[in-house]
């Protein structure tokens, strides 16, 4: 990690002296080097990381906004409703130039929906439409199910695909392969002349728990209903046909697009004592599916960055550089958000210092992915350091968050929470994404590595190397 | 456990001799010591062993049979048409006497039902109304919520209950604690003016899974409706009262009870050798509740005592005794299977060696808990001991299976199979009890431990003691 060599006038007994001077301005910014982190910071990270842990604020305020609200679908009302809400609660925390960045979006509305099986016995199963999809019409589609395993399966099977609902009964390796069969199914199941495709839902354990998430369409390939059922019932089918019979369903689904919707991002500042114009952005996505509560996918995440930020606010910390606030509209079915931040904001971003998000779930912290300059890793290493006590200071390369993504083509060092992620897709695009099942302790973890990094971020004397 | 001192007679290198003699007629009865156990059926164990881990014969019917038949709640078409199948099947292997007992049971209807959240905010609550519940009738109940967390918090607030659907929202720490809700809940809540209740599902996990099961009335005290919400949703009402808000609901149930209907208890013997009237009974029950697969509740049981003797059979092997399997109706909601066999074979109850049962699940096997002579104790032990190469041969005092128990008070010996609980009350009487959630090795295991209790306890030369 990083070296503990220390100027002597940096130890410990001198650091009193150092805050009384403060902001560091003693250091030439050329000079500064990652060694200077901890000493110079050592102790406001410590009362930073105390007063996140001892905190039920933010946690609290997650709560107030699930249960409030509900789901924050793009163009639903209980999106807006939650932005106004958050804008208000900004505003009261005493951020500057709190607004609500107006973002074009797209709406998917689901409708009724129902799969009913007929054949060999009837049930009804649970089931959610994948985003995007079109609807069965007033009729539903009635049909006979092909149950494969995958694209390639489904090319051997081909010539009996005609008329039939495939289902892509594809267990859950990782996420990055099964999703192929959310994303791609519709269209390759079209190609084979399928009136309907399903999907076994995306997530490797289930309590007869349908997950939702995006789905594609293909210019010149028929546009077919797609929707996800559970594991188990998918299991089922693909046990029926193994003996012999074939499964026989009914798939209802409203499902339609609507012309484009307004949402916003939230944006709020620190504004920063020194560089204002220097942007050390932080974020989450305030959008989420329309099922459950979106407390992990993504509310954790927007309530750790913005309850970081406050607590920065709190402690009268004057930050030498701008720490904003933005909470992404639309991550779930189209990134309009950050693409209409990227455009807005085209100019300013060969000064944003660093971006930071937290899309993982508030579980349990570990550290930060990095995506940017090898130059700038010692600085965050050394940070990183800090957060030695609570175990949540690694650093690794490759940030993978969806949104921030979008501006690394711009120069922009990007940067995701890392958290433990074993239940994540347990929970993922579905109605069981609730705030119980996120834990204080761990959410306050997250603030508070949350906290130490971007505040050291935005206020060391060197400005993060690109 | 038990003692390794061996006659020399009895040493490995005299096994074959004594197969060749079979049935171990040398043994006086009154002689028959637990040390004999080891040498005399250590060979016979370890071949039941070794087949029953190798097969999946046993799984594969019990994944047939669920998804077959779907959920097996007595009073239904599904139940009798399962139970038809199993007479069938179990012909086709070879049992003795096959047959089915008729058992008259109550017919309870669920009937369409819904919870709708009307206020703070519009939301569809998953629930399950709860066995003998009756219904709202066809305008349902609106109301505001009370949500209390015990029975005392109930009456400290009962002035506030008149006209309220009180919500009893106790988290889960066992299964006796926590079911009190369910099985009384709809009487205090009537008795303090609550025009329906509701209460948390019983189970510690999640995934928005409503939990069915029995209810009680009480005389004199107005019948309302009683339904379990998830506990996602049940902790939300109860934060939204924290802050201050009152929940307000739309419960609609169609919940009815129908006359008497007919099932079946499964009789299938294996006819003993030399003692036939002496019975040794191996169980598990055939009916489930009205949702999932009644895969773990108790599919998986019938099937691995099914099993257990049907390899019996298979081996060629002869007990001394009779090996009679039950698979038992209306565990769930009556007990009128396992009744009915006792008032109707009340006078051979006496002959009755043993009854087993295995009603928590075929998850990872550990042994037995039993019910009975202290004398027979030493005898199940060095049975157990047989069971010691899969680790599944522990014995406890105290079988708790809830059919079985009524035999107790004749003086039938009875036992539980133990397995891993760690999941069981997560898919607990929900739609997700389905054949996924068992794993076909743990299932036989299961089967091996007890096609070796049930073999030896069948065929030992001394009668188990009472």
């Amino acid at each position: 990690m990083f070296s503990h060599v220390i100027p002597s006038f940096l130890k410990a007994s001198s650091l009193p002296l150092l805050c009384m001077i403060g902001s560091l301005s003693l250091f030439a910014e050329v000079s500064f080097q990652p060694e200077r982190i901890s000493p110079a910071y050592r102790e406001t990270a410590e009362s930073l990381i105390r007063t996140a842990l001892s905190s039920g604020h933010g946690f609290e305020r997650l709560a107030e906004m699930c249960d409030r609200f509900g789901p924050r679908f793009s163009g639903s009302s209980n999106l807006e409703q939650a932005i106004d809400w958050v804008l208000g609660e900004m505003e009261k925390d005493g951020f500057s130039s709190v607004r609500g960045e107006s973002v074009p979006v797209p709406r998917w509305v689901r409708g009724s929906e129902s799969l009913t099986f007929l054949h060999p016995r009837e049930k009804r199963c649970a089931m959610l439409g994948l985003g995007g999809s079109v609807g069965t019409g007033p009729d539903g589609i009635s049909a006979e199910v092909m149950v494969v395993e995958s694209f390639e399966a489904l090319q051997q099977g081909a010539a009996h695909a005609k008329g039939k609902i495939v289902l892509f009964n594809a267990p859950f390796t990782d996420y990055g392969t099964t999703v192929v069969f959310r994303v791609r199914g519709a269209v390759e199941a079209a190609k084979v002349g399928a009136v309907a495709s399903l999907i076994r839902s995306v997530g490797p354990f289930s309590m007869q728990t349908p997950h939702t998430g995006m789905m594609s369409y293909e210019d010149g390939v028929p546009r077919i209903p797609h929707a996800a059922i559970t594991s188990e019932d998918a299991m089922m089918m693909a046990r029926m046909q193994q003996r012999g019979e074939t499964p026989h369903v009914r798939l209802y689904m409203e499902a339609h697009s609507l012309n484009e919707g307004q949402s916003r991002n939230v944006v709020a500042d620190i504004v920063g004592a020194e560089q204002p114009d220097e942007i050390v952005l932080v974020s989450g996505h305030i959008d989420s599916w329309d099922v459950g509560q979106g407390a992990m996918d993504d509310g954790g995440g927007c309530l750790a960055m913005w309850e970081a930020a406050r607590l920065i606010l709190q402690t009268g910390l004057k930050p030498r550089r701008t720490i904003r606030v933005v909470l992404w509209t639309n991550e779930e079915n189209g990134m309009a958000g950050v693409r209409t931040y990227r455009d807005r904001h085209m100019e300013a971003l060969e000064d944003h210092v660093l971006a930071l998000e937290s899309d993982a779930g508030t579980f349990k912290p570990s550290g930060f992915s990095f995506t940017g300059s090898e130059k700038a890793m010692p600085y965050l290493e050394a940070i990183g350091g800090l957060l030695g006590p609570i175990q949540s200071g690694r650093l690794k390369w490759g940030a993978g968050v969806s949104d921030i993504m979008h501006l690394v083509p711009h120069g922009v060092p990007v940067m995701g929470l890392d958290v433990d992620r074993t239940r994540y897709f347990w929970y993922h695009h579905t109605a069981a994404d609730t705030i119980d099942k996120l834990d204080q302790d761990e959410f306050n973890l997250c603030v508070a590595a949350s906290a130490v990094m971007m505040w050291v971020v935005a206020d060391m004397p060197l400005r993060l190397p690109r």
